[in-house]
């Protein structure tokens, strides 16, 4: 593989068979699946931390990969970054991009002094924006990686932090808007607590809620008609989140009201170190009414943090596509590829090959789960599992016309309830002869 | 250790430094802490099904304790098992047990059947309470030991097997206020799923709703005045349970309108295969308002399954025993011990010896966490963190008298914000201070 | 899916894009990959324990599917069960078998009653193998289920129980040899410990060697030429097994002087529980010299314990199969399903549909294993990797030819050495490209 | 807590019930325990990475404290980290440290000037040693953290990478016996792989040893007499590291001869990522004869990776000195704290507080262990479990008398073997005894 980055033009698709590694082989832009093209199905989003900044540090060594640019001066490298992202997203037909404050702006001394960077920067981007046709999924402000931040932004046992947090999120909320973003996103990186011993988990979750409100109330002040997106992680950087999952994220949002403004951002490696598979998240979220944007990614479950893969696990997503297809599909969010290249991949054709590996894998997941739709077999299997409430006593609970005593009443002479076999391995042939067939 | 259990008369208090195993050198019953006896406190229960039935079978391998007590017939078996059951809380001093419905009677061919032994043995259970001034602390119906539980219960595909659920339910709380018990559990062991391929979440967690509203409206009904109660778990023996953990289960009590007469019963090692502590359960169950009981028992963190070992570390019960003392202590709840024998502890010895253990860890605990109370460094150095948010900007803050905008404005020319050290080993130093010392 | 049990006759290859349940798509026995037939490289073979005996006991709730064949006295069952075995390998063209001692006969009260009854039923498998032309891939003694097994066989505190043990062993030994077994495996369940405070760890490991060496040499005495296998699983049902994995077993088999007789059989699910991937443990039995035999299934990684699924995921047996050809295939060892159909898959046909299951997707692994060789591109990858050490200063690592000081005067003055990328996302890209181009 | 970390003096022992934040409660190096000094039996030692370096980052925030010590000049700035480091361990009272070569020098453009940076450091380091009567406990090279070693170091594809590890440890095994040190460490925290689609692991295992064999031919040459070292970890950064827990570690010393010379410096945290407790990687160490070293931290088992915490819980430190008392205390090892305070620890008087919450919990730990030893129940307990190997057949077994054939004789009519409780919950409540009573 000898090709150079510089030398890469737009990655084309080329169809299943192609060796060629800086071509798709499943993802076809235009190409219709169930009546919408796969663009639109999938809304492809570059993670600009990631994407743009990261250089593969980990705990235990130091970057493998420059990403200055070439610029020592902050603003100019900030630029020359931004001139790379719209090249990079160009080159790979992504038409979204996803940031924090810091990851597109030097941080200032003061708040005032960062937003005035940040103010410059939109700036650019916008007019980056204009000139590539490429969008803004959504924004958020950095509000973890700071020492002040250190034991949390909005629970914070510091009032100072938080009304800095409070202004870090105004000001992002201002760049979102004026970039057309879809989404404002909260991940609470530091929202929780490294141990119960120094930690009022009642004021924090307190302040946690009034710190959303405000940034609601303000955003919608502004015009802001896009979703507020929470995004769930169990654990790390802190010991404990308390956006620990979706069913967590909803018992906060019911007890504080919110759940009119808010949706869930599901990370795929944010599920399982939850103890959850993704499609669980993503049924979760769907089933209780907070489907919002997903951070694709993939985690090894063998380790214990985020590892933050490109996603290449096809079963992963085609049963992701298919909670997406059951939800109607995205409303105002999209596939934001939350995942850096390995630390050993360390040359810039490996962001090119990650992504395609990524979009791939996501346009083949897609395929296949309109696959299992239009086959049927999946469907009909689960409406025969559940036919009894559609008629009798199944139906008289569904409507609401029994006690326990009236069904004590129906139940205690009945002999040899005979429930239907699951068919686990049966189903999971299905899934397979439609994957690999 | 030579004595034999028939041999062992009722187990007395000999204080620390004794060397008889058959002795407790923490828990005194009748000894105030903190102006309440330890029996008030720790409201120890015996749980039948470990204790009276359990015989050592693993996965991998049969019984290694024979608890039939001599009897072969059914009726004259349970009557048996009563008969020891009653004896050795008596030996141990405990107040309270609790039961599933098939711990205590035998199993019929019908409901029919199975309630009218339940009857003939609550009379029985009534007469043994009145003579050992024992209580029941709560009662259940056992809803996943039978085939016909196999994909569920309340959230079965089969209507009929709602049905009958349900009429177990009824039959179950019957016994519970005819025997005056305080709380009347729900524990989903087959409430979830083993692979969403083939599950309707949403119509299975709805059912599950149903099932729970008219458990309330019935028991309500009969004039029980005790808590209905929830024991989340994450998972085991079903891959996924819906009641995963106490914010999942807050969230689905909210989302249903529960919250009023639903509470949690909290088990140590349920807490931990949710990727918890079990003081995060704890407080996360006061600080939402759901406190209710607890299962006392210990996992293993390197085994991934529920262990229900008793409970022999200090450090657990201490920070256990201090939520239980900020939350005032239990209402209606108690101390249960679901908690087995090892399969290698084979001999009746080993339950008394087993039970002194988990008591005088809980009670020592119980002593250790008063003595971190009155110590008073720890509620200092929480209340210093949070002073903040007692004066100025903080105030304004709970008050509600800020926005994004005013804070903005206030943090945008703050400089050098000196965020207090979390102090996590000193205030572990603090920890060991009080349980060493 | 009407069809009953009785009614499907054997099962055919019917190929990609049959929707009949009960035929393969991919297993197609004679078909040739890399110059060998696929019944040959695969070698499957049923598991008598969890097929035949297995009723869907799980530790929270009884059987769901009644396998005693309508038989009430013992050997009449087992003669019974056998029937059914060889029918229903026959069905599925499945060629060879694997059991424990007590899967095949009916335990007597003495290990010597024990022994006549197996000795019977081996007369009567025996005929059966002979009528089906079907072979025992390998035995084994159950060692673990019994009460007397709670601390151990080889390693209980118990010497009578080791004596036992070692009977069992050679009855076992004895009628593998009979029916003409490859293999005689060890698989310790409760060869380790649940709490190191009653444990004498180095008293037990010496003892387990001193068990394997007189296997060994009984087996070899007897004419046995199989492979002795050991079956590492890392915990459960005992807190901590001595065969915890691969590497370790390696150290205890050099360590005891017992490498030249003794082999692994890998598990998949047990290799996850152990921390690893199943191809990480393949590939280490291969690397050590030690790669015997396959228990084939899948777990699932979110769950702490044994699962025994049903083999599904295409990816996992492909990587599994590459180890499997890198090795040259079995010798002597197969590839048996040490699975058991979920708690509620609970009808006959689930077991057909499991095994098809298993065997389509280990065939499915098969071609893509060799596909992912003849393609090239990852060998190839490989090669480039290391070539450095085929010349200069990196052939005279390999050739012993240098010394630290040497290598120190060679890279003290080295600048910019330029590590190439791992490049892990396209060679993931390439594994997806031969799996579902 | 006011104090300043400049205005507190040395760190004295001021015994239980002292509310000093600054003082040790069980520290009391010259006590004797069991006729031996607290400090001999202790030998604490002070990490130069985390204590010396290392600033609160982790892989989301930055640094929270700063440790240039007010020097911007590479070699000055390390001159006064070592004034630091000495006086830092004066306070404390700690006899030895340990580092990494880039620990205490800065790194150069190459391995020469890397290696004269080294040597001026060292110089320092002697004449600091002799000024304060500290020695070195262990030395080692970092060929983790720099971008070369992305893909390994004795393990990388690349030839000269290998060279410049070789060299690095030339250079720092010089400095080891330079300064006097007892131990040569090596931890390969890449020396492992990230995907098995990239590793030739047959190639790799036979490079680390080729390594090991050089280090350990040149540093006996050199006249070093103290151990090497491995630190064994299963993962992290890598996704599986070679030298996974110590009986990997020990297959992989036999098989290459490498036991003589090597042992193994055991982290508590690396065990329990290991999947095992920290006093089984002890214990088993112990059983195979390669007990060297010990580095004293805690994890969070709810966590999945290094947290590399200090160590405070009083049952891990009793049964890990129990372990180190069994094994006759350490020769050349001893108890590295291999801990780092808190992200948001963030004050130079939470290192004081840290390492006095980490020599406390060991001291005490020590004393309990000793106090376990001379209370003998415990030891008693397991002598009498194995008694039956003193005599009759047991004696035989261990004698080697016995054949499978003469034990199934032995056996083949024994019932009703009864084997002796376990008694787990006994033998933890005499360890709760000592340990609170």
């Amino acid at each position: 593989m000898k090709t150079n980055y510089q030398d890469i033009d737009r990655i084309h698709y080329e169809g299943r068979g192609s060796k060629n590694p800086f071509a798709f082989r499943h993802y076809d832009a235009d190409a219709m699946v169930m009546g919408k093209s796969m663009r639109d199905h999938l809304k492809f989003a570059m993670s600009y931390w990631h994407t743009i900044n990261a250089g593969g540090t980990d705990m235990f060594g130091s970057d493998t990969i420059d990403k200055s640019f070439g610029q020592s001066d902050p603003m100019a490298r900030y630029k020359a970054k931004a001139d790379f992202a719209f090249e990079f997203m160009h080159k790979l037909g992504i038409g979204y991009y996803c940031f924090h404050d810091v990851d597109v702006a030097p941080e200032g001394a003061t708040l005032a002094e960062s937003t005035r960077n940040l103010e410059i920067m939109t700036d650019y981007l916008l007019a980056k924006q204009k000139q590539y046709g490429i969008k803004l999924l959504w924004g958020t402000a950095n509000m973890f990686s700071d020492r002040k931040f250190m034991t949390g932004a909005a629970t914070s046992g510091n009032a100072d932090v938080f009304a800095v947090a409070a202004g870090k999120i105004k000001a992002a909320i201002d760049a979102t808007i004026k970039l057309g973003g879809d989404g404002y996103v909260f991940w609470g990186g530091r929202e929780g607590y490294d141990t119960l011993l120094n930690t009022d988990v009642g004021l924090e979750l307190d302040n946690l809620a009034r710190m959303l409100r405000m940034a609601r109330d303000y955003g919608r002040a502004q015009g802001f008609k896009g979703d507020f997106l929470i995004e769930p992680k169990p654990k790390e950087p802190t010991k404990h989140q308390y956006d620990f999952d979706v069913a967590t994220c909803v018992s906060f949002l019911q007890k504080n009201d919110l759940m009119a403004d808010f949706r869930m951002n599901i990370e795929a490696n944010h599920a399982t170190l939850a103890g959850h598979t993704f499609q669980h998240e993503l049924r979760m979220a769907r089933v209780l009414g907070v489907f919002g944007s997903i951070d694709a990614n993939q985690g090894d479950l063998l380790l214990g943090w985020d590892t933050d893969q490109f996603p290449t696990n096809v079963y992963d997503t085609t049963l992701c596509m298919l909670e997406v297809l059951k939800q109607g599909g995205f409303d105002k969010g999209g596939l934001n590829f939350d995942a850096k290249t390995r630390r050993a991949s360390n040359d810039f054709e490996d962001l090119l090959l990650a992504y395609i590996a990524g979009m791939d894998t996501f346009a083949l997941g897609l395929k296949k789960a309109a696959a299992i739709i239009e086959d049927g077999r999946l469907d009909r299997f689960v409406a025969e599992k559940y036919a009894s409430y559609t008629n009798g006593i199944g139906k008289k609970i569904l409507d609401g016309q029994v006690t326990l005593e009236s069904l004590y009443d129906y139940a205690k002479d009945l002999r040899d309830i005979d429930v239907a076999s699951g068919r686990q391995e049966y189903l999971e042939t299905i899934i397979n002869s439609i994957l690999f067939d």
